[in-house]
């Protein structure tokens, strides 16, 4: 029997930098498992199937909707995004943890599924600091820009359906912040049993 | 207003390390506030009143008693121990994190009175590891390590009491869990507000 791994889901306002905080994680911990999001949009240049995003036709996709094959889905425009369920639990079942990126819309539809999840919201230190990062991606206007700080001020208010903050001001005690988490999660003692089978010298306790 | 801070209880069988992972902790945390046990033995060579203990008299200490500033105290023998509540809520009042290193029975007592605390178990790795630390510690017959070894099955028991497990194998690694549980309990959403005074410059949440 193999304990089941950790569902660790890094949300937040688009902005914050969670991708950014997840590569980090990946790379410091490539023992987690990240999900991979599925799409019908076309992949784009260097784009790979199974790594950027599963890329699936319109047909596929509606039959795992009608599967129920995703922990959520969303149709953005004209294409499909989706969270699929059968890779997150086959990792999970073999121990692994995973990682699951998304936004706050999503991460409370997968909450509904999965609330044995451990819910991380990814902060900003500010609304200047927000503000900079959502400018400094490209050359949006200022209506695009506020209609999107707008969104993340509602989205802020989400917060207290998550069980930890990540305030991301500085990127590497944001990520140590994260793998903390993951590590005292490792340690609750509801993961453990105690082990009593007489041998002296081995584990007194282990993973469930 | 300050948030107060986190009450960590620090616990296990005597023999697990529990005292060497505090003082590691201490070292590398040092704005952490440990709790100073009160007693009615005499100090031993060395020992410095208000940092090993706090050496009381036995009436004084019985007055304690009597209006209630204990979390716990006990009896041993002809002397009395106890954890005065007062430096601990002064110290959590003003947001500090407080340590409390103590006994199986002693953090069973405690969690009645402080339920919001955080409760860690300190495991040793094997039975054997826990009888080389028993035995390494003097000169004492089979019959007492043998006692001391059933006790500390005993107390292994209550470990489904507890918040978190710490399995004691390399002291490193042990002092890290240590401290990512209390870098992740201070990342709880419960302990955090949303800030909403119209400052942009300023941070968007804080600790309540």
């Amino acid at each position: 029997m193999t304990a089941p791994g950790l569902l660790i889901v890094i949300s937040g306002p688009s902005g914050t930098g969670k991708g950014t905080i997840c590569q980090s994680l990946l790379k410091r911990r490539p023992d987690i498992f990240l999900s991979v999001s599925a799409t019908t949009r076309s992949p784009r240049a260097g784009e790979i199937d199974g790594v950027h995003y599963h890329f699936r036709d319109r047909e596929t996709f509606e039959e795992m909707i009608a599967r129920d094959e995703f922990f959520e889905w969303a149709q953005v425009y004209d294409n499909y995004y989706g969270t699929p369920k059968g890779p997150v639990n086959t990792a999970l079942a073999e121990g692994k943890d995973v990682l699951l990126e998304i936004d706050v819309q999503g991460a409370l539809k997968i909450k509904k599924k999965a609330p044995d999840g451990i819910y991380i919201f990814v902060v900003p230190p500010s609304l200047d600091a927000l503000r900079a990062r959502i400018t400094g991606r490209g050359t949006d206007s200022v209506e695009v820009i506020n209609k999107r700080m707008n969104k993340a001020m509602e989205e802020l208010a989400y917060l207290h359906e998550y069980d930890y903050i990540v305030i991301n001001d500085i990127l590497e005690e944001a990520v140590h912040r994260a793998e903390s988490i993951i590590m005292a999660e490792q340690s609750r003692t509801g993961r453990f049993r105690i082990i009593n089978d007489g041998r002296s010298d081995r584990p007194l306790v282990a993973a469930r």
